[in-house]
């Protein structure tokens, strides 16, 4: 692979370490194939010889999942980006593992159709990425996960053998469904190379609303009236708590448009009919502030102005990390209960942390804890762990609901897997990867 | 199990023979567990001893994959039908696995929430075998597959073991997501117990248009411009051709309201505000009839005609078991080349058919084509198989989009499977039961 094989310490310096900058490893040498031919080559060549492979897509991933821990070899995806097949009658995508998330959203606005998910960070992750973690977002509400809209996956397994199951139909019941195991496998399985994915229509009308709520059984009710009011064209119910206002317009500079309000919480509709769709919204506010449920609030249609609102909750992550050191933890729990583990970690750390908040995607019952302190500390994080996880196997949460285990969870999966299901799991790596050499110390604890 | 046990030949009769009356066992026991733990004792004692195990829900599967072939033994679950607990909130059901279909639905509508699917044999069939076969059915167009609404499942394996990964939460990345390869395996990897399943709201309003078009190029456009004009309401696409409702005329006695169609469709929408439905509704059948995609329709809004109008459509293939010996075919195809298979089979078969008739799900590219004679004949299989299954892997369908492969499929799998996805299921399968207790003879082709 000329010109694409890299062992120059300089430029291997971003990819041996994650966006959080919390995770650094010391490859010395970075692979980017172009075809799925190529990774087979490699995987075969490093499976005879025992070297491990950490594949890498936008290395965006949260939980140190995406870079080296030593000396593995990057296989990256970046060359990877090459659209195979679009048909607008099935909407169905086909196409390579390191495709841009934002840029094949791209793509398909301009022939009528989007992409089932959307993140904030998809300026620059892989389709490749996304799915070998499983990523949830914006749109799950709406279209669900991706192991109901990936249809197929094109996957090299460890001793080089390329399993093509990149069918383009929407049912397929011909024996077992071997992509749902690469899917959310964090690449320690296979290497995801090619994806077929089922994308919907661009909506016709989008609606944001942007509103403040007094306390959270107030944001829970807003979302139970919402759900029941906007139904079909409901596509996001989002929340985040005053503290991360605060921050995204102390770092960031953003402005937030309403004042004063412990909760906040951005609603979006996407639908077919714009003035159906505004008829709904409308009448669900007017329910929701003469019902008190909502104080204030603010409403965009345009562009522009959808895109402001929708920056306050994508760039707390941003925000975040300006704030200093963070601990970020990823929890589903029921919805009554979300936010009263950020209130009680709030009252356990008090002066020891810097920021404690809470935001997420709470129509999914998932929630965004993170803590910010000047500087990293055992006793912090002792405070913090493994409290969190007890909290969330109390209320049988899950302790990953969207971000996956990567190098840095992946030591307390017991919280939320029995030993049964943990045992089945490293029967599973051991089978299709018996020398260990796909991605290294992730997902699961070690073998006893 | 006192009562629980069967030997009685005349009550094992049911249980030995496919609805279809096209596979028959010859099982001497009868069991019928009412917990997980007593399917552990069940299939920890038949392990050591190795006995082999058929389980058995509500036994309508159309592959032969719900009966013995010789003389398993039958673990029924009808006796498995308690609901855990439901969730108003979030929509979550937590269910044995033995709850009937129906039930469950007649349940959730009292609570304002619906199953997310819908089968013609939701009378009868278990929640339980729905999902071991990945049932996709009347609304997976809205709802989409199991393996998104399934949120987690509870699993006896074949040593007994009890693999609970019962979550109730819409999202977990915790590992790998074993369900999922339950999901469909046709209880060749283990017997489900109980399922957490995610249930949409009961949509305020329904309206269905039954409608006829003359030829199929037609009924395709007519797809799309719905898809298009109706978006986040149209909750399901059917088609079916005439010779299907002369069928359901001739030997159930139903009228069909419509007259001289080659084609027909069945469009059904689901939302939260009648009169904006109807709208959209309205707005599309104007543009549809003033287009000449549709010559002729009927509408329905009130329960009991809309049940009149599905039962044309869901009662095909009651009617096809009346007309004679049926040989069934599930297809997924290319929505543009589904017909062409009836056409081609139509032809190739002249007069040695009784009748040759297509309909199914359009908007999930998946067609029923069934193909009637007065008697079973070689001669006659040989003209269809395996002509049927090289015609479907010529355009890359999938030889079984929702019925599975059971016993009557399973050595077609290659027509739509890679030898390498083939050779790993089968490792798989040896891995979770190496001594193949569970439902033996069914899924895939025996081990090279």
């Amino acid at each position: 692979m000329p010109g694409r094989a890299c062992s120059d310490p300089e430029e291997l310096k971003s990819f041996n370490v994650d966006w959080l900058k919390s995770v650094r490893g010391c490859s010395e040498l970075l692979l980017k194939p172009k075809t799925a031919a190529e990774v087979s080559q490699i995987l075969r060549y490093c499976h005879e010889r025992n070297l491990a492979v950490s594949p890498q897509g936008g290395n965006t991933g949260l939980v140190g999942g995406s870079v080296p821990v030593f000396d593995e070899i990057i296989l990256s995806t970046a060359l990877m980006n090459q659209i195979i097949s679009f048909d607008p009658v099935s909407g169905i995508l086909v196409c390579q593992a390191g495709c841009i998330l934002g840029k094949l959203n791209e793509y398909l606005e301009e022939r009528g159709f989007i992409m089932p998910l959307d993140l904030g960070a998809k300026g620059s992750c892989h389709i490749g990425g996304n799915v070998a973690t499983n990523a949830g977002g914006l749109r799950l509400l709406r279209y669900g996960s991706l192991r109901g809209t990936v249809l197929g996956l094109e996957v090299v397994l460890a001793d080089g053998t390329v399993l093509d199951c990149l069918a383009s139909l929407r049912k397929d019941n011909t024996g077992y469904d071997l992509k749902q195991l690469f899917i959310g496998s964090e690449g320690t399985l296979g290497v995801i190379t090619a994806v077929s994915i089922l994308c919907p229509q661009k909506p016709k009308a989008v609606n944001l609303a942007f509103l403040g709520c007094q306390d959270f059984s107030r944001v829970q009710e807003t979302f139970t009236t919402c759900r029941a009011m906007l139904g079909e064209i409901l596509s996001a119910f989002e929340f985040m708590d005053e503290k991360c206002m605060e921050l995204v317009e102390k770092h960031l500079g953003l402005s937030n448009p309403l004042r004063g309000s412990p909760f906040y919480v951005l609603i979006e509709t996407s639908g077919s009919n714009s003035s159906h769709d505004e008829e709904k919204l409308n009448s669900f506010l007017e329910q929701a502030m003469t019902s008190g449920l909502v104080t204030d609030g603010t409403v965009a249609v345009d562009d522009k102005k959808i895109k402001t609102l929708w920056s306050l909750r994508e760039r707390i992550t941003e925000a975040l990390t300006r704030d200093g050191c963070v601990y970020k933890y990823d929890i589903s729990l029921p919805v009554g209960k979300l936010y009263d583990l950020v209130t009680d970690m709030r009252a356990r750390l008090g002066q020891s942390a810097k920021n404690v908040v809470g935001y997420g995607h709470l129509g999914d019952g998932n929630l965004h804890l993170n803590i910010t302190a000047e500087s990293y500390s055992h006793s912090l994080l002792d405070a913090i762990e493994p409290y969190v996880y007890e909290w969330t196997a109390r209320y049988n949460g899950s302790i990953s609901a969207e971000h996956g285990l990567g190098f840095k969870k992946k030591q307390f999966i017991q919280y939320s897997k029995p030993n049964e299901a943990v045992f089945l799991m490293q029967r599973f790596k051991a089978m299709l990867d018996p020398k260990g050499i796909l991605n290294p110390y992730k997902t699961l604890p070690s073998s006893p």
